[in-house]
């Protein structure tokens, strides 16, 4: 094992995390060899859009170690709850994804207890779990081609007279997509 | 005006978001000056979480600027396509939130024609905008005090024995919310 995460040494990445995220997540750790696999298998010039299947960690993997961020759209979160990344060239949907083989954690205990849950996260040895993950590096991912539909990836056209989808009364489009009194009913504040 | 957004003068910021979002792009450089007016709102001690009511730019101000990221939780888009943020403490609920005042917007020429998006995006341009939105500053922002539903906001509990809620089945709960064969109609790849 090289135990290298892109440019990165394991502790140095594990230092860019605790700067970002704010501690060393195990999640991001394995996000980060998530990464860098996905990145063997992509073509060196290839411009690419990102699909997280989590919200949890693994968006800040992606986020430290490629061009792509949450604000400038080239990732997104598709959140089926699964471990998994995948990338993609933009134009023709072929790419990547990258997600945890689980059939290969029997032989990664802490992995395994971390990832399945099985004691309470307080009384789960962080060293350890993070010695593993280390050690383990790419072996406990697979990586998958995929090709995606990119049609169902379309981005919203702005309306140029907007009427609120929920409503449908005739709203500023400076409001949103949806008008402010419905907009008002979705927030967790009035 | 100070031209300051948080410990960063104005240009120190734009270098930052260069490296993270890979442009200067003029809402992150205005959600800069948003997190700034946050955090005069703020007490200083808060633990606070954050929503963005857009997944365009303004999480990457977020994330460049506070502890809050996507995957760590801190930070959650509700996206109504509005451009604004809002700050909140982690256990009461109280906070602030932000947004462009439209109505002063007309004596900003540069972000009027930007944010209403009266020219193409070629034909804007960027220095005389950017030069704009740091003499602009936190004036073109208005701060609202705001009470959080947390109780809407409570997260998910893992099912112990998982039951796909979209076909009834029952399934392996390492592959997430919904099963393997309901994920595939819901992913743009297969």
């Amino acid at each position: 094992m090289s135990y290298r995460i892109r440019s990165y040494t394991f502790e140095d990445f594990g230092n860019q995390v605790r700067l970002f995220h704010g501690s060393i997540a195990p999640g991001i750790m394995i996000g980060g060899f998530m990464v860098d696999l996905a990145y063997q298998n992509l073509p060196a010039d290839s411009i690419f859009d990102s699909i997280s299947e989590t919200a949890k960690c693994l968006p800040d993997a992606v986020q430290l170690l490629t061009p792509c961020t949450i604000g400038n759209r080239w990732l997104r979160i598709i959140n089926v709850g699964r471990f998994a990344l995948a990338f993609y060239d933009k134009y023709s949907g072929e790419g990547v994804r990258i997600q945890l083989d689980y059939s290969k954690l029997n032989q990664w205990p802490e992995i395994n207890t971390w990832f399945f849950k099985l004691i309470p996260k307080k009384e789960q040895n962080s060293q350890s779990l993070l010695a593993e993950i280390k050690e383990a590096g790419t072996t406990i991912l697979t990586a998958t081609e995929i090709k995606v539909k990119l049609e169902l990836l379309v981005k919203k056209a702005t309306a140029s007279v907007p009427v609120c989808p929920v409503c449908n009364k005739v709203y500023q489009s400076a409001d949103g997509f949806i008008c402010p009194d419905c907009c008002s009913k979705i927030l967790p504040y009035a």
